[in-house]
């Protein structure tokens, strides 16, 4: 793109530095911004600087947290005995869409993964034995992706609370509701015969 | 989305006011920026600040500009016998972008369209015929779309235009190089028919 504007340049590289924005979409978006009054651009970067500067880690579960403690962590209607462990945020945000889990958090910041040159250390696990033996954790639900790193993590986390005496259990794998098995692939599909479950009738009560 | 932070949701209000940009991808781009450290948000709201506070607008041609009078104002090597009408930044851009013109612009910030509310009022078009006048214009090239507001706006400029004595084209309608003919619409076939040129063997050099 010849825009002959150090600005607008300077403008666009900002925007397609984020994920899945390219050039000609930052430039749609710079331009948008030019046509709207000087205030759009003001309130957008000031929400966003603000958002930054401001957010904070939850110490307790390590979500992000307008408050040094989070929302979930602060909510007396949780269940303390279920935690279940998340990669990140994201997947934390996902699990709470559901509406299906009314437990707390550990948000881990990242899998184990030695290829990558992660391990154990760079994650937040320090706290998470203290955490399960002070507030009365029962189980623990490794909700990580079914990958080479999530079953490392889920295996190297079993071993580090082996002798806490809690159950540790991991959410179900297999094909995918509403998805036809034809396109299910090969090894979900192997590795879904392989964990069958005993069918039961669902009662209505 | 239950994100349960006002911060986040505010970013992501501010993201997703922009055109194209969802709840869900903007919430992605919230998520990046606090992966990175906070100068990478400092930086990005920094750029576009300052990109919105000092960004001007051509006084000649109504180009986006760094300075009071755009580059290609300022650009001596070009030429100012040719006056190339559009009807915003991104079309001058796309044009630019082709390499294959060299005179100067003229940007209308819109097209007349009676329907929307627009009337030639609206559009920078005072200072056109002084500038066709003052810099020996001969042919002013109506680079705008193909559309009912576009042939709007060519007929009132033509009217407008037409004491000054000046030579007034329009770019050249058809079906698209490298397009499939049984893929374009029937207008533009229709049109590309009824608008044929005679063929001419072209020599080269």
């Amino acid at each position: 793109m010849n825009i002959s504007s150090k600005l607008i340049e300077e403008a666009v590289e900002a925007f397609a530095s984020l994920p899945g924005i390219g050039k000609k979409t930052a430039l749609r978006l710079v331009l948008h911004m030019i046509d709207r009054p000087t205030e759009f651009t003001e309130q957008f970067s000031g929400a966003l600087a603000q958002m930054r500067t401001q957010i904070k880690i939850c110490s307790n579960c390590f979500n992000i947290s307008d408050e040094i403690e989070c929302s979930i962590c602060k909510d007396t209607a949780r269940n303390d005995e279920l935690l279940c462990v998340v990669e990140n945020v994201r997947d934390l945000m996902a699990i709470e869409e559901t509406g299906q889990f009314r437990g707390r958090y550990h948000v881990l910041g990242g899998l184990i993964s030695p290829i990558d040159g992660i391990g154990p250390e760079q994650l937040n696990i320090m706290n998470l034995k203290p955490r399960i033996d002070s507030r009365g954790v029962k189980e623990v639900i490794m909700a990580v992706s079914p990958t080479i790193p999530g079953d490392t993590t889920i295996f190297f986390l079993s071993k580090h609370l082996e002798k806490s005496g809690i159950n540790i259990s991991t959410i179900a794998r297999g094909v995918a509701f509403g998805g036809e098995l034809e396109y299910a692939d090969g090894f979900t599909l192997g590795r879904s015969i392989e964990a069958r479950i005993p069918y039961q009738i669902r009662q209505t009560v």
